[in-house]
């Protein structure tokens, strides 16, 4: 079959590789109909995620159920599927409390030896082990590319608001817009936000929250901290999600917040940093942070995309083919897309 | 000054009372601009609310300061405000822990002595005690019907399915589609609700559910139980309102909440009942009950009015004035209207 | 292998039975060393459940594995385990929201066809799906009692007040004084309730929760009523709990809880009843119904029972053997013991 | 009347002061029988909180009221009162929302013009505004210390395990066993929580901690993840107390809390700080910081003294007088008391 793979830092390419065999009894394997390039993609683009040269990449992914091991019940051959970008166990501490993105035994699609050694899902088949909790049928008339949203992206930005204990009528700022900060945009407003403030630098992302029904800030040339006290009855917003993963946006993000309110970091931070313990403190603000529960939220996700209630098409931005995948990392590298999809 | 009183069982008039004068620090003076005329109202009218003839009627209200005592310092003179239904004393047990509807000193507005006596904002003037939690400053640009709104049928919209726990992506059945059902049905969308089902026998009301995206099920003509089986995964609701206040609406609701469930008994109950507690409890259904929190909830329901995610206009039917109250009592006895606004 | 089975009304007998064989790939055997007969098992004794003749009974246990399928890797063989009263998939919708008691797929030891004819535990054998859900290892220390109270009465007596919301500092009553409800006592207890209310009308079992550190109350010669108006601040309890099933026990809860409280209704209820919802309406109460989560709390329970926060010792008031079971049914139906623990 | 005042880092004096009369009708004057020198006395004491030569310090107290105005309803002449450290509106955004401690309109007691102007309790006579959210009887039979401890330290105990979500059977670790930390191990414990590790460098306090039911690990002379290795089911505890304030605390509690716990700062931060973000995020968790709400935690927290569920007898270390005061700074500087009460 034809992959994705990862060759060294800035080069992919497109080989033949086995085709993958179901092994364990709730293992299945996946006809790979669309696949996603994503954020996370880019940090094994640019070597930053290490990763064995040779390893199929991609964890986004749409498809049809073409074989399934005996103890697979959820979903069965035939099924028009989509998946969610780690696997889990399902039974272990953390799955038993749904927490199912800190699962013991979770492996992550096309991330190499470091997170399971699962090869990714660009390609043209895909074994998905711990099917009845990786996989999940398609609702009647999702579009593909609404269902990969849902298995990772859209997941994220739902977590993003909804884990941080937004309530309807709350009001809400995402620094960072990037598709996961757009993802949070959008979901804010579905969960019955009553302002959404979104700051970023790049005009063309501010447009697109803009569209969204965000109040867009530019980061530098505005004043976030004048803008969200305009627009809040108390200076402060109720939820302050960082989109980005860096000390600035974590800082804005801890000036944005009200007094006693929530800052929620779904970007990604690896290091450490120094915070504004002094202002985070004396706000007596809550703070969650972590890889999303896209697992434990895939129900309401998907949902919310099949009534219309979430809409991901202002966000993909263009569809290309598996083979045309490393003109689409330069491309997505370039930021000329906030989504590209791959189709088989 | 000119009021709406309560005569006998089916009568109601307009008088002149005595100009209400503040008398303790925290009260306050509203000259009313705009009162409703509520579900609420028509227990009294039919008697079935026991009250002195003479009292003034009415609880829902807009119109602005014209005095205050020395501790108001949450408006102040020549604000536009609205307020809430019932007072509470922000300070007792249960306000302490934002259950503001069940304070030990809560009065109701228009209920005569067995509600606190205090009289009816159906007049040209109210006397607004605990004027700190009761009344509210107007936000910029909402209209007198919208504010009507949130300090009663809104808010308990939004309590029926908010505080019920309704997540986004949640499915909802709302039983009765009065101005409350309709609320909820606005609230449960408004909040992110994938599928709101609202059932009722009266045709209008079902035309206006669907016109707020519900799916409407005539609780007669069509089985409701069969619509919630093909509209949600599991064969049940996530969130059922009882908005009616009667054992077989609350049968029904208990019968479309799928396992685990929530039941929201905002429908009003005065006496015992037979209910299915084979059905609830093998379900293993969580229920809530009582007054909505509308003055826990007023900050969330005004922003939402505020910013448009909530838009009351397609529940105000008619717009009369004080004088024509006898008329309106009427008609609105006649359900012509769902909600009437009686201005000053 | 010897099993105790169900003949008829009012007769049980100890068998030869074959013995079992794991089939599925997460399917375990146990040797079982330690059977508890519940309350449960009294109504298969008395005919009120319906099940086949010959069919093993029982459903509390703990053993040692000493057979497990493939695909099971939460225990293993030789592995000292205590199991819950039913299986879960781990997997569906009621699952991945961890609310185990209403798994689609659950089946119930010991109850015959009507919950999945899965053979019951008082035997030397039992078989058990799911073992990855349903077994977990006993902590080191534990005694057999205590791990038997864990998968069933203890989970039941720690979800009646714990998923029912009450606070350290809270106060509760518990109405009905058998084994479940003298298990709520002693959580509540063991949560920092700061006063617990027992009530029942059997001398032993008052003194029972007496010495567990509640305030006994005779439900008939005393007044449970004026009993929690003196012990209470406001009149009510946080947390009412009807560990009995039956419509006086409601009642009296419903009575007992304060306004906004909550009622936990871990009775047992089949059928209509007539409820006073006035009163529940306008206190405002919140209630949990049906079976405990059990499996969901099992960690939490087994953590205190095994360090001394939870002490079941003074509920286990007899050990029989496995072959006494005929006596022992006997006893425990003229409600000689608490709990009969039967060993191997 | 009598008062300690600051006169310059290291040095108070008890000097003569007005008598405070009642401005506001819900102003009271409460005659102190008993205040605690409190860990933010000595942040006066060294001058880093800066602080008018002359104002008068103290903010732990219980007393009998002696005057209350108007509209002070909650407390009345020759009640026996306690009161919390700070006072609080009751209509605020903040208070609205039961966030007590963040009040728009909040002044604490004995901390000079930059929190409130609100002269201190360490002395004959206190001037309480707000007094009825302020105050709060004292429960029959409840000692002076215990009432002390109440509207202060052991509120924030409470808080740092409650406000965390600690549930009964969960584990927990404090690092940092002053006054707060070891009220943070009673609360746990009286909570439910199945093991607390405490963590601290002086022996006198391990030796505390160890006799209030903790397992005591010396912060540098053992291995304190090691031990929440060997203590933990899971490697890490659910929750986690920096009880100290201080970056190395919060290290040590990021590096104790298992994968999606929860970290609660009560220790106090004022500046920017270095944290490992990466750590945090990698293993998901949650932060609580801030001033506790102790106001909102009073009722759970006097009853749980009243009715001995909590004991605070083994931290009061010393009984002094009004009078001795400037011998009190000098020894609770010198750490040779937990806490001292000073007498009337």
């Amino acid at each position: 079959m034809r992959a994705v793979t990862f060759q060294e830092p800035g080069r992919v390419a497109v080989e033949e590789r086995p085709e993958p065999e179901p092994l364990a009894p709730d293992d299945a394997v996946v006809r790979v109909e669309a696949s996603g390039i994503c954020g996370s993609d880019l940090h094994i683009y640019h070597g930053r995620v290490q990763i064995e040269p040779g390893f199929t990449i991609g964890h986004e992914y749409v498809g049809t159920v073409v074989a399934a091991g005996d103890a697979v019940t959820g979903v069965r051959e035939g099924d028009r599927v989509l998946g969610t970008f780690h696997t889990a166990c399902g039974t272990c501490f953390f799955c038993r409390r749904g927490v199912y993105q800190k699962c013991d035994e979770a492996r992550v699609f096309g991330h190499g030896a470091t997170l399971g050694s699962l090869q990714g899902t660009q390609a043209e088949l895909a074994l998905v082990p711990r099917a009845n909790m990786t996989l999940r049928r398609v609702p009647e008339g999702l579009s593909d590319a609404a269902a990969l949203f849902a298995g990772d992206v859209m997941g994220t930005g739902y977590h993003a608001v909804v884990a941080a204990g937004l309530k309807p009528g709350d009001t809400c700022a995402v620094v960072g817009l990037g598709p996961v900060g757009l993802c949070a945009v959008m979901a804010a407003r579905a969960a019955g936000a009553s302002r959404v403030i979104a700051v970023d630098t790049v005009a063309d992302r501010l447009e697109t929250a803009r569209a969204l029904g965000a109040h867009a800030v530019h980061g530098v040339e505005e004043d976030p901290r004048a803008a969200v006290k305009s627009l809040t009855e108390v200076g402060g917003v109720d939820v302050a999600v960082d989109a980005v993963g860096h000390p600035g946006a974590l800082d804005t993000a801890i000036r944005l917040a009200r007094k006693a309110g929530t800052v929620s970091i779904v970007g990604v931070y690896a290091e450490r940093a120094e915070v504004h313990m002094g202002v985070l403190w004396i706000k007596g603000l809550n703070v969650i942070s972590g890889h999303a529960n896209v697992m434990g939220h895939l129900d309401s996700v998907l949902a919310m995309l099949a009534t219309g209630r979430l809409d991901v098409s202002p966000l993909v931005s263009r569809e290309m083919t598996l083979e045309d995948a490393p003109d689409a990392y330069a491309a997505y590298d370039r930021r000329e897309a906030l989504k590209i999809v791959l189709r088989a």
